[in-house]
């Protein structure tokens, strides 16, 4: 894929080598996440609002009730910035100073666009449904027509983003080294449990591999 | 401790009885996560951006490195928001439409303010440090004043907050009973993996019992 153009909005600033502009590199991070974090402002008043998104190539949606306030400042076509951060370990240093976490970072910029048309829903609530687990969107009952009503999607076109990535070991100064201080990477992970059945599910349904071995990475 | 009082800005309007006020509910789910995600709004565009938090009462704390672009502007006394959402399960539903997502989501707003005296500063080097792992603050060296120079930390005043939360099962009509589908909640957690030492540590350094047995939740 191609890079997005660096710009006063989503360049890198502090430790710019960590800075990365490759969609090849953002688009992984934004899809790992099952949600997303979308910051948006009405009058001056910032507001940030975790949902759970999909990404259709460089176009974000968003979903939720009719009436939600987000959904309809994104709609009329306002700014919106969306970030998405894995944390992928604490760093322990023998000073202070020099904690750090391993992460990957994506941070998007973009407009509210209004979905006009059924095709471009339908495919959207086909996306969501396999965002959540690949495989969902055969099994589960596909939205009826009010359920289809009373739901709003947005979508947000990416016109600018970046990543920001830290990964290996810890960086002490010099002379720190030989104090006597457990320093190193403690990993983080998101774990999926034993899937829970709903007491009201027949003994025979089984559960699906898409949940059994549920992964967000591949 | 007390509520605070619902308002334009921090009332839960979807789903309003998922909504919590009372600082007993909102502040363990703000404390509980490592890193939180800070909303600002520049010349009407909006930033998201994750960083590290602690809190003190009714402060929350964040640092960075002295040219910080969102540091500067919160110092500045502009409005913030900032949100932490910690992913509990993911509810599958018979139906597309009531997958849900188990969650503990608290949404904080306030205005920045200059941290002035150094006894302020240096209980939130504590802070902070504490935060990423009580017991570490004892351990590590303390920062030098090169260290405490370079360090920007800014404090918000928190205004206004709330907490939305899903717990529990899955909600499907009662028509989709019958269906042949898979439905019940998958529980995400987050977990430490095993402590990776770093390279040049003197074998006789133990790891701690912090490390060792991390967890956020007490």
């Amino acid at each position: 894929m191609s890079d997005f153009p660096k710009s006063e909005l989503n360049t890198v600033r502090r430790l710019p080598k960590r800075g990365h502009y490759d969609r090849d590199v953002i688009y992984p991070i934004v899809d790992e996440a099952l949600i997303c974090h979308v910051g948006f402002s009405i009058d001056g008043q910032p507001f940030v609002m975790p949902t759970i998104h999909t990404r259709i190539n460089d176009t974000i949606y968003l979903h939720g009730a009719i009436a939600n306030r987000m959904l309809n400042h994104i709609n009329n076509g306002n700014s919106v910035c969306i970030n998405v951060t894995h944390l992928d370990g604490i760093v322990f240093a023998r000073s202070v100073f020099h904690h750090s976490m391993n992460y990957r970072s994506a941070v998007l910029f973009g407009k509210g666009r209004v979905v006009e048309t059924y095709e471009e829903r339908w495919r959207v609530f086909e996306a969501l449904t396999e965002h959540i687990a690949k495989g969902r969107w055969n099994d589960a009952r596909h939205p009826n027509e009010t359920e289809d009503k009373t739901t709003k999607i947005v979508a947000v076109e990416i016109e600018s983003a970046s990543a920001k990535i830290r990964t290996g070991p810890v960086g002490d100064e010099e002379e720190d080294y030989v104090l006597p201080v457990w320093a190193g990477v403690l990993p983080l992970n998101v774990k999926a449990g034993e899937p829970e059945a709903d007491s009201r599910l027949s003994e025979k349904t089984v559960v699906p591999d898409y949940i059994k071995n549920y992964r967000r990475t591949p």
